[in-house]
């Protein structure tokens, strides 16, 4: 029974079922087992969106049942949670030509003509975004075999984010902490397949082949309002187990997208490793990982009409060559 | 009849029908007469795309049939059309970690992990996107009445792009150079409404309330091999006549996109105007404006089976302030 | 006496003499009547960079006894004092090509020839840099009584930063908290009339025309390696008084900097006031600011040499219309 | 003899004495014995700069007779030079603040108190600018023998541009057109060691120990004027012939400049290489390389007064990593 469960988990201080301790040779496991490299031939670059067939397409859009229309995207701004961790720092956008430029009378167009112009410069990766097949190797290679040494200063020969410009699926919001009563998750705190099984039973859905799945740990909702976002970049962070892998392998997920940081729970569960979860999901499995999606609203709407099914469009920009994409993914029910 | 029409263009050498030469009376009356400032009350900032209603949605949804997905976006990259007009350049990508820093062993992560990041700068309307209703002002005021001095170099305090955060309505496709049995439209040639009207006849499609109109003209396919775009950027293009904008506002269309750089005829019909039309479509009646669109593959599906009609998710980046957002849209059959 | 001085701000905890509370009226009358304003002509950009004639600079060149050099620039990289002010980041270097490309042989230049090349995104004064004249205005007007209303976001087209293309004169290193034997001075404490004699008089220098006045009071070098470098950016600060605009203007002097990041006392001694110090020697006498410079190692061998005058090359870059630039200051003994 | 000699090059229509075809057997033989690495120690990266002690820049302080000052570098701006090519635009300035939003009354200070401010995006090398040690590899290695794989995504490792922080020293102008009576060279024109002499005989200057020498072509003054500049940016140019090396070599010379993109004549005298003379005077003995340096009024005042030395202060700006600098360097008469 789930309630006995939720308070099983309360009682031991995490909301994961226990795992022993992990090991490299289970991250080799997974990372051999679950492979997808090759299985849409050897000159793929699109991963479990291949999952995505025309009739996924057309059964997604037929989940749309009141036109209610949400946006999944983190306001792209200086009020970011980038701090400087790898480099990165919020958008800076600045303007290019003003209202006020117009107003001054600076302008000098005819009929009370007058313009306003900007521009952005961010980080791929700074907000609500999308993973390149790309952005991650392992052992010198990518995604379906290919060399990480195709990743240049020019872009990626391979694997780039132009791969994903058409993203139209079902979407399954998984929503945690409103499965087990809580407000949020912690840092620390690992979601594995007990747990995502438990989510799906309280929510009564299931994950099917192509589906992108939201997982929400009220990560972001928590930090958004604190002091340098209280460590969300790059920091400890609830999320993903190793174990999550085999799970959505079973089910042929096409991504998983998360309200943290990194997707995977943090510290990570292998001592020492940094997001490993990362090289089973995306380098050997191919999947599309979204990470510093807001879902709150959607989380709010679903708990109130009962349904955590929906047409999820999100497709990244057509940057070639590129290794992430800032996304504004619509949830439409 | 149409046919008969038709030739008669040919004959003149134009597509559009005649029109007397434009006067800055023309431009007032459309100006004051459509106007939508208040419509949608004094605190609007979304123009509209007030029409699309969740039933709209709901609706445009129930349009995908197949579950073919076309992306609309031309590859933002290095390769598109800015020459330096408005200070524009094209958007420069750069990666900030990289398959070869990975490989030549200098990431210093554990367990074989390597990745790669990057960085984009760009102007926001440098490629396939979306005017915010701050874009274009007239007379020290822009779409609503507010004033113009409320977009400042910090950003537009009022009708940025973030009102546009979410659009998923339906699009129809008016393929104009197909349906007069051309290539394209040649620099200069102005779509008027009897010109609308027999595309919209030639496909069997109405355009309704909500409703976002893809005017393709073969624009891009024509120049975008050549030097400099032959020009395309801020240059003479085929496209909108100002006499568009009474036929737009009677089907109370939500917006429209076209595959030029500014949707509206040019040299523009009004001697020694610049874009009247935006004042009218955009600043007047608080229309979605796209421009840079690419509708080639789309209009090519079209043409195959006879539809002309999808749901279009089209959502700018939730860039607040912004007063333009690049946009990958999805035409959804 | 000065030594007896000293000991008396020593023991009410300031190293200023006292003034009274500061009023608008203090202000107002330093700003008429200290005003530079056509001294050199209705037309002139230069402002008090009229005081460095050849003569100036050719005297000042004869001060190079030993030929030590000495760069007066922070690093210009993401370890910078800025914190998000004024919407100002740290500036951000990318690369374009790396020798990890070459390395793994992808630059395909033939004889083994490789490159690597590189970008920067920065704000034009988050580092050591020079205020152009456009930099500060005053009831819509900026130095020489150009409207304000001339800086559009197309830049400055009045007093822009390109006027300080050649800067070649006197230097005068003026070491505050070493003449107070102190190691640096604190936020809140303010550098006026007196105290600005008593360090020449310590030194035994004196400021002449045309000079630019280095005033080191230690805060960069006590915050730098703190955690956000404990709130230099647009915090408290020690800097110096209004009361110093009169003592510079009776010296001609052509320039001043310092070590903070914004020259002048924080909180401000006038109550509710944002740097008031900058109308009166920016906008109405039209000196050159220096702000953020490096002057410890200098310091540190005027210290040992006894001699705190030097040529001083500081140019600006050319940066047309810039309100701002970075500078890398040569101080050469 | 010399006057001979040049009515000579007249007649066969080039400025250089003839050369036989470059073989690869040349560059390499250069690129061996002209080598520097370990000259200065096995962790040395300012390569050439050391041969600047300080009794050198005192000598060359000593230079400066009348006080006078010219910038050399070229307006950084969107006039600039670059077309695209290694991915390259010019300079992007852009407002933060400005004069107009003050006007408007929008940025709510006190006391009438207003301000501008601005950002720049660039190039390292898109105008004015120095060569770092870091920026040419040969066969997987730079100057001193440091692996070209230290040039990561995150900078240069080694050889960075900071180790140019301070440049002062004596500088000659070499004006190759102004000693043949002509006004610029042309495209494919070679400079090798005999016209070098001529020159410096013409003028009466010698190159010594530590000297930066200045090679104008006039180059840039004939083409800045013309659309795209005429492909000045990475097309052919005159400049140095690789015979140049062991000129420099014999002297001593610190570093060269020129008012061209690349310094060495182009087409490469090497047929089918790219910049071989960078790979000898670069990668094996370690120069400051100077680019698109603006010496037409320095000629111009030169030609005047017959004095082609002076005091040259071009330090790079302090960016740690670069392999790169813009710079405004200052010739002192």
């Amino acid at each position: 029974m789930i309630g006995g469960r939720a308070e099983k988990h309360r009682e031991v201080g995490v909301t994961t079922e226990a795992t022993g301790p992990l090991t490299v040779e289970t991250l080799d496991d997974y990372y051999r087992r679950l492979c997808n490299w090759g299985r849409w031939g050897p000159g793929d670059e699109r991963g479990a969106l291949n999952h995505v067939t025309p009739d996924k397409t057309r059964r997604a859009a037929a989940l749309v049942r009141r036109g209610a229309v949400f946006s999944l995207q983190l306001p792209l701004d200086a009020h970011g949670p980038q701090t400087g961790a790898f480099g990165r720092v919020n958008p800076v956008h600045q303007m290019v030509a003003t209202g006020t430029d117009h107003a001054a009378g600076g302008q000098g167009y005819g009929l009370g003509w007058g313009y306003a112009d900007d521009s952005l410069f961010l980080f791929l990766q700074c907000g609500t975004q999308w993973d390149a097949l790309a952005h991650i190797f392992r052992d010198q290679q990518m995604y379906n075999g290919y060399p990480a040494a195709e990743v240049t200063s020019r872009g990626a020969g391979r694997n780039g984010i132009e791969h994903f410009a058409t993203v139209a699926t079902r979407g399954v919001l998984l929503d945690v902490p409103r499965a087990l009563g809580r407000d949020h998750l912690d840092p620390g705190e690992a979601i594995g397949p007990a747990l995502l099984d438990r989510v799906c039973a309280h929510e009564g859905v299931t994950v099917e082949q192509g589906d992108i799945v939201l997982v929400r740990t009220g990560d972001m909702a928590r930090r958004r309002g604190l002091p340098g976002w209280d460590g969300y970049s790059a920091g400890p962070a609830p999320g993903l187990s190793l174990h999550s892998a085999p799970w959505l392998a079973a089910r042929d997920a096409t991504g998983v997208a998360s309200d943290t940081w990194g997707i995977e729970v943090r510290p990570n569960e292998l001592p020492g490793a940094f997001q490993p979860l990362h090289l089973v999901l995306l380098v050997s499995m191919g999947l599309l990982l979204g990470e510093i999606w807001y879902l709150d609203e959607l989380a709010a709407d679903c708990a109130a009409d009962g349904v955590y099914e929906f047409l999820l469009v999100a497709p990244a920009l057509v940057i070639p060559g590129a290794v992430g994409s800032p996304v504004n993914p619509q949830a439409i029910k």
